[in-house]
């Protein structure tokens, strides 16, 4: 222990990240490790979420929470391991689910009777719940939703993109018609479009998910899909429409208005830490992240600048005391370089950065420094706060600017084969095409240009009444693309 | 489905449940499922957390988590597999631990190379992460707490006191120096024991466990202990000091001030949702649960009387509307009786009713009625908010008290084995007695009387100077007791 040590200086410093114009992937994975989001753990495709990533994904789920709520959506908590004679009562469900889930065979020394799987998601054991607790259309509908980690086995994995763990959120309703379960569906699809383009600043497209695509067990599939810096497609959320298929299978029945026994109809929808992926490859650049307000762990740094003189501590105090009644401040008192904190605060994405020195102090005024584009803005002490929120404004609204013009600069439309061919070579990016409705065709776009089709979105612009694969006619709009 | 089935009543019901004194444990089983805290599932030992238990937990949590920030701990999240090389890197963690872990062997079809545990506990993982995110003085403390569910493979087990997946807590530290490792665990005893106290309305003794007792792996574990209605102990919380026993088994090193490398010293410290027990045992009647305010997922319930009449509604609504700005308030606008209505809201312990009739609406006045002992109370609406505070605050300090008085009422002297034979034989409740420090006397009196050493308790009052069991010299008092 005693050993002595290289003197090196003891202190992080900023390592400059890959460009995303040289290496994409490579840029997306030094963010995530640079700005302190996760660390790797021995355990093969798990991540561990590190305090400032972990902030990021509270200050979404009690944003999200809120709005469940609001929506009357209560929050529930089932267990972990699901039988696996539970899980194999939906015959869809189970073959899409596993291939891919984690078994638990033994418990202490002792091997289980019956293997558990750990939840990949949970429509099973709600049914089971459900059956418990709805007898009648009295007991109709149940909104619920659960905070939760679940576990998928996947081969490759990447950092809140595809993880064996991951955190998210999974709502599972039962009503009383077919319509009000429908009603459910979208008004869920609503909010998570919602929740993307106000509070992430992050468009989306809404649409319907193609059979081949759609959830295992679901009658139809919902989603919203962003595009990535890369052009790139994420899928974002999803809501899925059961119909009464999980109340067959699980004998979930209710006695009706008529007094007769009934099968209820289900949803399911779902968000989860991808989200934290969509907002680093939709915003970030090459300082590091840029995070929108909403969800911002800090949401302006107080650097001071030649903070060893006499009062600039006490103002930057007074400031940080004043302002985090408004907002989510951070004060950064270290002995680090004014350029190091910069850099620091730049690559963690955070809004604004308010400097403040001897001058500023005399002129009764600061600087602020945006993160998207570096403008100065010098401000009157006097009307911070105003300032504060207009800047903040005109940061959002340039962010929000700048992935819808991404969207829509990316976004193609293609009327044959050869056009795809000719689009995919030269860009990535959704294309737009009409489709005949064979799972046939949609394979084939798979198969020859690893595009895979991303919804039929609800807003419908035909152009063709040709199917861009086959030739026959054709009456709805796909998008595709190349999907995270 | 066109069965056509009995015409009964298809509205839910208030069975009556076993009284305490009839079977205790009984009435608790009765209580978690009248109460709608909870339902079986098909998974072996596992609850299912309904909406009005987990809002408990809810509440519970956003409290607690609020504390822990305060004293400037963040979250993070880890993953839930620790791989079996990992947990054997401590020698007495891994004896404590490994009988009881549920063990995954396979993902997907693929038979696993190592084998991985559900965590039990997530010493080990903290302990790998703090290994790469630590070098320097600089990087410590890191003051880390994570919110998520354990899993340890349990014989016997009872919904929030004993199963085999919970939800709970575990903050992990690691510090330069012994001492502030020591502090750390000691000031989150303290939060724990206020949080109890001042939260909960449930006194605790503060202390310290045997050598026997304690974690597998701690140097030392601080506990809280409250006495549940019928005498029996429950453990509500501990907070472990590591020294650096963990630092060296996981190889973890910084650079300390004088530039030498050096082990650093760790604490963990956790709460369960076995709080949720300790508040149905502690507060809880033979009408249902009593709830402390600060938890209530409903604070205040409003029962309208002849809500058909004219007005009564809407007055109704108005108040909700009011009171809602204040607390958490329910109105039940539903068309059961106002008697079941009452019976509904005992069961449930929401600490205060507001009935509201067209009589009290002409006064400019509504009745409200204490849970705990159904006092009333004819309150005036222009003076509403400061009558309620006053009635709540009433309210709590009658159940603290209650408790407090529980708790001395059944807390025994023994000076010897015939004494605590005696003692044992007439009662349950907490037996203080002089120790000797051996663990043989502890284990004797496990095995005579099914008592265990609860804690060493902060507050020593030295009564003899004889050991209880053995009659050699004895310098410390001990807690004995039954535990849940």
């Amino acid at each position: 222990m005693a050993d002595k040590i290289n003197n090196k200086k003891n202190k992080k410093l900023v390592t400059a990240i890959t460009s995303m114009e040289e290496d994409f992937s490579q840029w997306y994975t030094d963010i995530v490790k640079q700005a302190e989001l996760i660390d790797y753990s021995s355990v093969k495709g798990c991540m561990i979420l590190r305090p400032y990533g972990y902030a990021i994904w509270e200050n979404i789920q009690s944003q999200l929470d809120k709005l469940f709520k609001q929506t009357g959506h209560e929050n529930v908590y089932m267990p972990m391991f699901i039988p696996e004679s539970l899980l194999q009562k939906e015959k869809d469900h189970v073959e899409g689910f596993a291939p891919e889930v984690a078994w638990v065979t033994y418990g202490g020394e002792e091997k289980l009777s019956e293997r558990l799987c750990v939840r990949p998601t949970s429509e099973t054991l709600f049914c089971e719940h459900f059956r418990h607790v709805v007898e009648s259309y009295r007991d109709l509908p149940k909104l619920y939703n659960q905070w939760c980690s679940v576990v998928r086995w996947e081969k490759t994995t990447r950092p809140f993109l595809r993880s064996t763990e991951f955190l998210w959120q999974e709502g599972h309703t039962i009503h009383e018609t077919e319509k009000e379960a429908l009603d459910e569906t979208k008004k869920m699809l609503e909010i998570y479009a919602d929740f993307y383009e106000k509070y992430l600043l992050i468009p989306v497209i809404k649409g319907q998910k193609t059979d081949k695509e759609k959830f295992a067990g679901a009658k139809a599939t919902f989603t919203v899909e962003a595009m990535m810096h890369d052009g790139k497609a994420l899928q974002g959320g999803t809501s899925h429409y059961f119909g009464d298929g999980f109340s067959r299978a699980f004998d979930v029945k209710f006695t009706d208005r008529n007094n007769k026994l009934a099968y209820p109809y289900q949803t399911s929808w779902g968000v989860s830490t991808r989200i934290i992926g969509a907002i680093i490859m939709t915003h970030g650049d090459n300082e590091g992240l840029v995070l929108p307000p909403s969800i911002a762990p800090i949401q302006l740094v107080i650097v001071p600048v030649a903070q060893h003189k006499e009062g600039v501590l006490d103002k930057a105090r007074e400031l940080k005391f004043r302002l985090s009644q408004k907002y989510r401040v951070k004060l950064d008192e270290s002995d680090s370089s004014a350029g190091w904190k910069f850099a620091e605060y730049e690559m963690k994405g955070v809004p604004l950065r308010l400097e403040i020195g001897p001058k500023d102090i005399l002129n009764n005024q600061c600087v602020i420094v945006r993160r998207d584009n570096r403008q100065k803005y010098f401000v009157n002490l006097d009307e911070l706060e105003k300032q504060i929120n207009q800047i903040l404004e005109e940061y959002s609204k340039a962010i929000w600017q700048k992935a819808l013009d991404n969207l829509k600069n990316k976004t193609f439309v293609a009327k044959d084969l050869k056009q795809i061919e000719k689009l995919n070579s030269e860009n990535t990016g959704f294309i737009k095409a009409m489709w005949c409705g064979e799972e046939k065709c949609e394979q084939e776009l798979k198969d020859k240009f690893g595009i895979t089709s991303r919804c039929e979105p609800f807003d419908q612009e035909i152009f063709t009444d040709k199917c861009v694969c086959c030739g026959k006619p054709a009456n709805r709009v796909l998008i595709f693309g190349k999907a995270y």
